[in-house]
């Protein structure tokens, strides 16, 4: 194989630059991480999302690939080793369903806004979306099934950023007793090594939000 | 093969129907189609589909498939003549990304509420989409190269509701002046048989767009 070269453009507090991070990681795949300043974006990001203009992007010989869900596909049709989608039809088209569910759904009623005021915070909608999704992990180790796949890489990144969050505000997002089964999988999906390396460091994640939330409130006075 | 059993449960006038209709057209599989009734859910559409209760569905000895863009990936996948999808994982993702474009960027700024009147017409933001679009169409006969592939397929189902849409309105949405290679695209698809024969009948399509839009007319007097 000719040399390859792999470079992420991506933010080090957000989840969806963690689900890029961690398969990257599963498939144990070398890369140039670039932090991208989202105060002054770069013209790398420019050049490479212009549609968007958002992270990740993930640039491989040269030709940058956006939006999460399509670059894990694209890591995952790119290096075959320890795929990430499962293998049977039926399976892939549940997991990639799901997906869908958690970034068009459960992200949508976890973060609500009341005129200019965004609330991230539990509410009933969320609630019914997350038990949904406890459904399917039911009975299950992972989502993958015993290890871990593509609907785990793509619900965790936003479930553990619930958990910060929750934590920072002292709410109860996701909780033993609501979703034994989701809480019981953050733990075990926290103690995997290619999960934890993808992480964001904890302290300065929950300073990260607690200065989100801090602004958020200074915003909306 | 065993004996396969192909439902697909649809709405004749719905854009994502017309979708999962042309894919299964290209690929010469033989279904039964289910008429689903709108104002009365079968129990049918809620057994296959509770979590958005929506069309299409496709139902595949006895499993079911809700969301176009995933049925499209695994009617893909699962019937391997004549592909959909590019070959290569960078085309694919390109054909992925656009194909979330079409269904996030462009369907949104079509379909825009003011108060609770929705107004599905041009405006700067469309345009601007549209403009994008165009500009990865650009110089191919068809996104997918020399025939249709996936994108056609997924851009195809809204941009043509978009046209009779138009016809109805009397606007001008895609305009051969300002799209001169959406406009030609949308011709050349129009004469393919495969495409002739998932579209709603001509007279009926424009009918049930002439009650809708007096149906939102008077929900909003």
């Amino acid at each position: 194989m000719a040399e390859e070269e792999v470079k992420l453009i991506g933010m080090w507090a957000s989840p969806f630059n963690c689900r890029i991070r961690l398969a990257l990681k599963l498939k144990g795949i070398v890369y140039e991480y670039i932090e991208e300043d989202f105060s002054n974006k770069s013209s790398l990001l420019l050049e490479y999302n212009p549609v968007h203009k958002k992270i990740p992007v993930l640039v491989h010989n040269g030709k940058p690939i956006a939006e999460s869900l399509v670059i894990l596909e694209y890591i995952d049709e790119t290096w075959k080793n320890n795929p990430i989608l499962p293998e049977n039809p039926n399976d892939r088209a549940i997991a990639r369903f799901w997906a869908k569910f958690v970034d068009e759904k459960i992200l949508q009623s976890a973060v609500q806004t009341k005129g200019k005021q965004v609330i991230n915070q539990q509410n009933e909608e969320l609630d019914q979306n997350l038990k949904l999704l406890e459904k399917v992990l039911k009975g299950q180790e992972f989502f993958g099934g015993e290890s871990i796949g593509y609907l785990d890489i793509v619900a965790f990144a936003v479930l553990y950023w619930f958990q910060v969050s929750r934590e920072v505000r002292q709410t109860d997002f996701i909780s033993e007793n609501k979703f034994p089964f989701l809480s019981k999988w953050i733990g075990k999906m926290s103690e995997i090594d290619a999960v934890k390396q993808s992480l964001p460091p904890r302290g300065e994640h929950l300073a990260f939000y607690r200065g989100r939330i801090e602004g958020l409130k200074s915003a909306s006075n």
